[in-house]
């Protein structure tokens, strides 16, 4: 099946790596979109590129318990599997995995994969053990689906430096490419999480793409390079909006190591802040 | 190559991951054995076992320095490369990685893969780390050679049991096929520790198998089933030999939690001694 047009939506594990085989068995390449499902363009687009880099696209939809540091953010995490199969379907994804919890982590589950020191900063300072569940959960649908190339986006940069670091260490045969983050028209980051923000939390939410601008501005038309400077013009752009500022880093974009000035290419500002009890993030790579 | 009935020596993850593709591809299975090297007729009888599991036999041989919990054990572990790759060519394995440590743990690797609580208790109480290693290397391998079938021994029940967990919580397309435990002919269990015994310590070294025997006999001539019965035997049996007992426990195959009752099929008898210095492990399924 799949290639007829037509999406196959897959519940299980056993049928996702039946078809996934077949697919190799024809000599066809799989390109991989993990997802947690609320779809927005920013995953359409990653879908899209998906089809530009295998003959076969899967698509995963799976919202990961493991991830979610406080229940309450699991809980309310947005979803819509009707739609999200829709648009799915409407962006030519050949295969849809959409999996129980049950049969990810069926009862007794003890395994985990740690990316250790690069998943205890930033973000994962905020969210103890929120990349573990990533990492965990990656790597066992690059077991089950198998896929030549994995579609990410760039927007959660330290989680795409991870994944990158796993893929290494771990010798991975999957390459994986990163798709830039998709921005509605007021510059807003694409998230699921955006449909909970209200009309002036929205408006605090700007903040975070407004200091990222900002730091583009100083380095190309002011050649600051200097990060204390830059980090002082994206905290005072946040906090003078009303958000709550959670952090804001300037980073080697290997490492995640805070820099004392901007190497241009691999250099990555990364921010997040709280906006009506809403937790956002931000990126931009320099 | 490979069909030719000689082995090749591969040294690099690109090599090893070339040469499984060129198997695969030309529709063969592939039966891996992973080993720290230092054979002995346990580790002939795990080759000779993956020759009737797969059209190909791929043999690592790494001494993993993340499974060494203290330096000295892994300084004094005994290597002979040049008669290990003899002994394997002699056993009819058509491939033998055998990377560097760099190789596999390059600067800045950062990931580990853990089975929680299988891997704390018993060995891994008195082993801190020693199960994380070895998960962290055998994932890694499985990812290099992505064989059909993965051969190891029983010995280490224990380790047996937390590969199977990470094999199913994880996904991996790979059958685990287990090989009992080769014995010297005083019953010793083979194992590369068991050069590093003087006479006198052999001696001892016997009573964890005798201990072992008398639990079957107990179970099976007198009808025992109650394991602190049993348990007393064992110790009994090792601590008048002069060993100093590590533990001794008996145990759900599957769970490795304490029974009190043997449950036949499902139970295993775990001890660990140390004799003269040298770490001694054995194991039984009852």
């Amino acid at each position: 099946m799949g290639f007829t047009g037509f999406m196959e939506v897959i519940q299980t594990i056993k049928q996702m790596r039946e078809a996934a085989s077949k697919v190799r068995a024809a000599g066809k390449s799989i390109a991989f979109v993990p997802t947690m499902g609320a779809f927005h363009g920013g995953h359409i687009r990653l879908m899209q590129k998906a089809k530009t880099l295998g003959d076969i696209t899967v698509v995963s939809s799976f919202v990961n318990p493991k991830q979610f540091n406080e229940k309450e953010d699991l809980n309310r995490y947005p979803r819509d599997p009707e739609r999200d199969r829709l648009k799915a379907e409407k962006a030519g994804v050949d295969y849809y995995f959409e999996p129980a919890v049950e049969e990810i982590y069926p009862p007794g589950f003890l395994t985990t994969v740690n990316v250790s020191y690069l998943s205890s900063k930033l973000e994962g300072a905020s969210r103890p053990g929120h990349f573990r569940g990533v990492t965990t959960v990656v790597l066992k649908f690059l077991n089950i689906v198998s896929p030549n190339t994995l579609v990410m986006g760039y927007k959660d940069a330290q989680q795409f430096t991870i994944i990158h670091q796993m893929i290494e260490d771990l010798a991975l045969d999957v390459h994986l490419v990163g798709v830039p983050t998709a921005r509605e028209r007021d510059g807003l980051a694409m998230s699921s999480r955006n449909v909970l923000l209200s009309p002036e939390d929205r408006d605090k939410a700007l903040s975070l793409n407004r200091a990222l601008k900002r730091v583009h501005f100083l380095v190309k038309k002011q050649g600051i390079l200097h990060t204390g400077e830059l980090l002082q013009a994206v905290r005072s752009a946040i906090n003078s909006s009303g958000a709550e500022l959670d952090y804001a880093e300037i980073v080697n974009r290997t490492t995640l190591e805070p820099v004392d000035h901007v190497m241009r290419g691999g250099t990555y500002v990364l921010v997040a802040a709280r906006v009506g009890g809403v937790r956002l993030i931000d990126s931009t790579r320099i």
